[in-house]
């Protein structure tokens, strides 16, 4: 059975974690595995959405303590296999930033640690009822450095300092109300809503919502005035895609669009 | 009738969007109106507060997309047109922020597109109950990419992201809670409302209130250390203005200050 | 009696603002003593969670506005003081977000102007019932400008706008939805949940809470990728703790660990 299953239906992309006796733990071969995935998926212009779930009792649990704690046995104790390790997670979830396609998190149980920062890095998350989350590295002595990158992205700073220090988890409907996930649903709704989300998404013109999702990125870090200079040139180059020029005849003309894609 | 009317009571001057059947769409004439009377306001002292309105069933729709089609005839598709319409767009909002005054949306009915950045740029907002907004170029293929710029720094980047891909419209009560808006208000008050408003910035110290909201802004974009630099100079030379001086004498001696404003 | 006092217990350290009769405003004399108690906490790692805290009926009610009158005395009609007196504040406040250890607020009454600069400095805070806070400084014609660098890095900019332009006071409710504060706590239980919260720091292993804090906010002024680069090296040297490594065993065998600290 893979660690990463991949299911497509229509042109949305499901990827199941499925290391349900690890938590879905992002391990060496996890995270190998999703990066693998993440490149295929890039130039798939096929797909237009993508959902990443979890398999078991957890949605992801973060790194691999075991496999960490093995990696102290080279000579140098671990340290460049530490930061080929953090490194190797900071690019798989930049690589979910810089997908073509919106991501959506489908998340149950518990997100903790690096599985929190996967729920902080997709686009998009639908929560169960019940989900717990928490970066709480912290009771073992590990400060959650990475996984803040992301949290701190996504929530209020007071609240996002108070889940890294305290290590105390937040419930889904904390998590909606901070900005960390966009909804929370009863459990036995979980994968009809995430999928009914990701079939909205997937109805969109895929060329438009790639570079709107590009552009969404690259333009929060910029100073304002940058900004606008650099979106302007986005929206002027996407006036000049054939299916966007159908797209705007037909709404003045009261009929659905005839896309290409 | 003007496309754009400018109606002074006071010291708060209201510019009232008028392109009622074209739900004040933001057209060629409307930028260049708009853009008119914010560099008229840029030098008048005798206004401290600014609101926008908009006749009719919506407060702005966004762009004029029969104008900007009819724009794709030039000999280069009207690449040319887009990126300076664009271009002037992005001016426009940009001269909300640098002017002096607070400058107050007041929104009912549908904000949508560029008539949501619209909603976004102003420093304040208010709306009526019912009014909804949405960024949904999307479902005609184009992306609100500008609109997103002033949309993404003023709520959650989870919540921003929805509004942007799905194109769904959210509520007053969501907006409020978002905090695109200030407050909602009943239809009946709207009115009242956001003039109330406007008249207790309009009895602020002018000269404070420009210097403040400039220095907003400037700060927002500055590492910690620099903004403290910055806003500690700012605060010094505010210390030194007379009325400020004569604000700050009046506290302590419990009356009320005489302004020279 | 002393204007600040520092009283220890266990691993927490409380500074206590003592100028009731003057609302334990940022006086010359207060900035010195907390400046000073800060450089001292910096190097003591045997205090693990740091409170702050004012007698009397309020928390800080913000500059000592008749010592800044008396400043105006000077040649330069106050200019050098008043830059002075910036700069020395804003390093205070500094060195709460660069001390070693986390820093909260137990708030009550009212926490106005630079009062509510320190609230939103801190790096959590817990309000009673009741307390109110307000950047009113427009009110008497000197804006807010440097409480508002701290304050528009907590709650939504147009909330933020709104505060310091109307310099109406918000609830302690209101500020913890807008993430100004952590929680709200009835005036009884002030004092003891602050404790437990303080407490819960001081449990945790120093060193790791230590770089974290300090990695927060380095890595909130980062792009996203040299915040992960950053955030990436930091986690690999907390793996090499002597303390973390022991932390992280104890995890993996379901035992308390022993730490060193």
């Amino acid at each position: 059975m893979a660690i990463l299953e991949r299911n497509d239906t229509g042109a949305v992309a499901t990827l199941k974690l499925n290391a349900p006796d690890r938590l879905n733990a992002l391990s060496d071969e996890m995270l190998a595995a999703l990066q693998a995935e993440f490149d295929a998926l890039s130039g798939d212009s096929s797909v237009r959405a993508v959902i990443i779930k979890g398999e078991g009792k957890a949605f992801c649990a973060g790194h691999d303590l075991k496999q960490m704690t093995a990696g102290r046995q080279a000579e140098d104790g671990g340290k460049a296999y530490f930061q080929d390790l953090f490194g190797r997670c900071a690019r798989m979830m930049l690589s979910i930033r810089s997908l073509p396609q919106p991501v959506i998190a489908q998340v149950h149980g518990i997100a903790t640690a690096a599985g929190c920062q996967l729920v902080a890095t997709c686009d998009l998350a639908v929560a169960a009822e019940g989900t717990r989350f928490g970066v709480n590295g912290v009771n073992i002595g590990l400060f959650c450095s990475t996984p803040m990158v992301a949290l701190s992205r996504n929530i209020p700073r007071k609240r996002a300092f108070e889940m890294l220090t305290t290590g105390e988890f937040i419930s889904a409907e904390t998590a909606a109300e901070l900005g960390l996930i966009n909804r929370v649903v009863p459990e036995m709704l979980l994968e009809h809503e995430t999928a009914t989300l990701a079939n909205q998404l997937a109805d969109k013109l895929g060329s438009a919502v790639k570079i709107g999702k590009q552009a969404f990125y690259q333009q929060l870090e910029m100073p304002i005035e940058q900004a606008y200079d650099y979106t302007g040139d986005v929206m002027a180059q996407n006036m000049l895609h054939r299916d966007t020029e159908e797209g705007i005849s037909a709404f003045i003309e009261k009929r659905p669009p005839n896309w290409h894609q």
